[in-house]
């Protein structure tokens, strides 16, 4: 029985998201036979937890997948661009978490409650996971998609600072420390900036006590790239190419948790307790719609969680097709390890079913 | 000379927005004689700053509006509903920045560098001051609007604490303390709400490390009252009673400095060049939109100015008549205290023509 089991790799074990990938492996069904955990040289020896063992983190070579039947892959794009056709030619099947190549059109986009159909076509070996924010927002939208037909998509998020891995989130701390306690910081023009000085770690900007809008590159337009994976990995995973779709994605000081305030035009009229009944009934997705007693998505509430969290669902008071409503999810897990783990199930039952 | 200059009272001088405006009258150009500080008895009898002297504060009195010829109100909306027309009874023009009159269609809304016009009707001698937020926002979006057209506006806020008051100030500062230097505090559910207990202060949920999307009381169909200002007073002062707005309103960690993400619709094309032209000739506008470079708009760099910061201008991608910009504003100044000393001096302006 334990030969039929499937081998997987964690690529990037060590990271903050395969972190998160180790424990989920951890707490879920297992499916695995052999858990092989990869990393760079730099980690290679390096004892870490998984799943009640510990186990030797490899360095990342080409004879590291030897045996693999799937790898997760948490690396910078660069990293997948070069690695993950590496592991395919040794018969590897990739779930990758860059951006490298969820836009190519041989590579599936999944979200498994969405578009799960997709998985069997993937010519090159590579099916991609979708942007930590999509992740969120496209779990509540694509139910409402599929009852009243999506046009367009207007966005604001409120992103965290784990998108940008530990380093974003030791950065908001020490900054916090910085500010913490001095009463009159943030009222007056510069003193932020002053209290903690050029330490921005990954960021534009200082975070504590601040918002800063802006994410990833910038791209065509005054575009930013974080704001066009928004509107072209919707576009793909609804198979909507035409969606109309204008994001601003915005960092916020929060450690995990990235929240989207949604304004979605349908094809056909809606109420608003109709959208309610249909994402009470959505897998992955839990309504908190109360503001009288305090219920609404909010990042400290959703954080180790794994489901997209929607209130503030409002039909448009000008547009009897829109809605106006408010999302949150824990970008780590659902909007990052969760989903690349989901996906790999899926291939380990598609291994089982072919090897029974 | 000197008794020609008209009498202003500044009612509610002890708070926070109070304070502020004291602030202002100490360091703009002198159009007053007497200047009266007024609040509730409790504070009666204090001295407090303003323009160079120490005034001693008065109770709120009807004997205390006696000479007054112009009045800025900064109190709850239940004390200028009963105040404001004992002031006026007594020959007062009253500024009030409450939302108790801004609706009524016999008290002007009025932003100066947008509807100056409407102040010269005011049948019930009120003049009433915008929401804070409304007020960022409608001073890049009016001139946009002279220019395009403006016919629909999608909204999604990021508002600063000391919205809610000094007391909304204390409680952030306290939760910070609070959270600062655990580095595992936001990763793990519930334990923010842990570390910072049950003193959320003016909130409905701890702010550190959270964003809150709920600011104000629950209206109809759940929209909250402020997100209903911001339709209902846009409307107004753009004198376009069928503009589309939808507004989602979020608190976030920040001490001063409300932001707003906005997607508007015009009447025409448009590209963004043209619009960024428009801003820069805007009175009160200050365009930041240079992301390679770090320019955009943020909270701790408005704070303690007196423009809109506006910035990240784009034309939609899906729309050439649409617009997305970040706007952010200092809700104490222009947001509360600037926009009412404007106001008064206009009205000033009056008195020293009609008296010579």
């Amino acid at each position: 029985m334990a030969q039929s089991q499937p081998t997987l790799a964690v690529v990037g074990a060590t990271g903050s998201v395969g972190t998160v990938m180790r424990e989920l492996l951890s707490s879920r069904r297992n499916v695995w036979g052999e858990i092989r955990l990869i990393a760079s040289a730099r980690s290679a020896g390096k004892e870490l937890p998984c799943r009640g063992e510990q186990l030797v983190v490899r360095e990342l070579t080409a004879d590291a997948f030897d045996g693999v039947d799937v790898a997760m892959f948490d690396v910078p794009d660069d990293v997948s661009r070069a690695w993950a056709p590496v592991a395919v030619e040794r018969g590897v099947t990739v779930v990758d978490n860059s951006s490298a190549f969820r836009m190519d059109p041989d590579v599936p986009l999944v979200v498994p409650e969405v578009n799960q159909d997709e998985l069997g076509r993937r010519p090159r070996g590579i099916v991609s996971n979708a942007n930590c924010t999509t992740m969120a927002m496209i779990m509540a939208i694509a139910p409402l998609h599929r009852e009243y037909g999506l046009r367009e998509l207007v966005l604001a998020s409120y992103q965290a600072v784990s998108g940008a891995g530990q380093i974003g989130v030791d950065t908001l701390h020490d900054q916090l420390t910085k500010v913490a306690g001095d009463r009159l910081l943030g009222s007056r023009p510069g003193n932020v900036r002053q209290a903690i000085g050029d330490d921005l770690g990954p960021f534009t900007a200082p975070l504590a006590l601040n918002v800063v809008p802006w994410s990833g590159d910038l791209a065509a337009d005054g575009w930013s790239s974080e704001e066009l994976k928004l509107r072209n990995e919707s576009r793909k995973i609804l198979r909507l190419p035409d969606l109309k779709v204008s994001a601003t994605c915005v960092r916020v000081p929060v450690v995990t948790g990235h929240s989207i305030a949604v304004h979605a035009v349908f094809g056909s009229e809606l109420d608003a307790e109709g959208a309610r009944q249909v994402l009470r009934n959505a897998p992955g997705v839990i309504l908190v719609d109360d503001p009288e007693a305090g219920e609404y998505p909010m990042p400290i509430d959703a954080v180790g969680t794994d489901p997209s969290w929607v209130g503030r669902i409002r039909r448009a008071m000008d547009d009897p097709r829109a809605l106006d409503l408010f999302i949150t999810g824990d970008n780590m897990r659902k909007g990052a390890a969760l989903n690349t783990v989901q996906i790999a199930e899926l291939l380990a039952a598609e291994f089982a079913k072919s090897s029974s």
